[in-house]
């Protein structure tokens, strides 16, 4: 079989707040820079002008019930496919997005309590039905993760005040996702950052070693 | 059958760009009050702080994907929706409102060409299923509406600014679901904004006596 260097590769990052996603999406990108590998870095919400915008609203507000949440979240993920993942997967490169489909089951679903069934096929209706290849799940014990958010020094946002019972939800929603779906993935997040970034290229390695071969020597 | 004190009416003017709207929900707004009924007026997108955020977002950027468009007009939708549309209805007021869910079938699905069927599901899901009493549509022809904007001296927004073929599918669709529905009724509005306003007090008057029945004299 041909190797396809026509197509690019999503992958996404996802976790708890605090699990260190952005860290990693950051290290991968660099990776793949100093691989002379051309790829995209992105992030939900966010990534393009108008998600940017929804971003602001999403997290400065004080008060966003859960059915807007979720209908802006796609606003600005329907943007993101249109104007930066689905270009740049056609160009050939790879596209690291730091959060995407699976936070909103974890988040609007699981976290707010919207109804799964619905808010899939909403999600559908945002993407088109792109989703990643691969979602990797970055597992922190969630004490961990407020650590972290707590060492880094600026004001939490809407989300990361969220209650202990929510995030406690948000949590388990990722680890029962990543039980049941093949394209989803846990990565032990407590190590150090270059213990967890060797975790996640040794995992990308294997998965797409036309892309990422070279990467768990 | 005994006439309910306690239930709001709810109230939407719809029609194209420049069909006078805006005026015609003011001056409803005018006879309440003078008249001691409590009301609220408001619009849409907007009405609420997220809302009107939405508003400067979908107004002002340069380019929404035509899916983006319709889940922020949904977000800032929901959230007028539970935050002043079903408290103020519970209170028993009259809301008027500038645009509502058949903006949506006019402008995202005709206009735009989004499919129908998904997009009232996807409306539903914003509204949890409230719709207004009563849409009145202001039916003018197209170059009427045009006209009224160059005289009002601001720049175009987002919409105004579309072709005019747009606008062309946007207004047959009004007066379409007018004929369709017989929640939505049509209103002259090429004449002087008191005859306007004169036509508007009559319908309702004939429509909701309880509320409006002094108002055709």
């Amino acid at each position: 079989m041909e190797r396809s260097a026509q197509r690019g590769r999503f992958l996404a990052l996802e976790g708890v707040e605090g699990a260190g996603k952005s860290t990693q999406v950051r290290l991968l990108g660099d990776w793949l820079t100093r691989h002379g590998l051309p790829h995209v870095v992105t992030r939900e919400p966010g990534g393009t002008a108008l998600g940017e915008q929804v971003r602001r609203a999403l997290l400065e507000s004080d008060r966003v019930i859960p059915r807007a949440e979720l209908l802006l979240m796609l606003a600005a993920r329907a943007t993101l496919v249109d104007e930066v993942v689905k270009p740049a997967l056609e160009r050939g490169v790879v596209v690291v997005t730091d959060r995407f489909s699976l936070s909103t089951l974890a988040y609007q679903v699981r976290g707010r309590g919207l109804p799964e069934a619905e808010v899939r096929r909403l999600n559908t209706f945002a993407t088109g039905g792109l989703e990643p290849d691969l979602t990797l799940v970055l597992d922190v014990p969630l004490g961990v993760g407020v650590q972290r958010l707590d060492r880094r020094g600026r004001a939490p946002d809407r989300f990361e005040q969220a209650d202990a019972d929510f995030h406690a939800r948000v949590a388990e929603a990722y680890a029962e996702f990543a039980q049941h779906e093949k394209t989803i993935k846990r990565v032990d997040g407590t190590g150090s950052v270059d213990e967890v970034h060797a975790a996640i290229l040794a995992l990308l390695g294997r998965r797409f070693p036309e892309t990422f071969g070279g990467a768990a020597v």
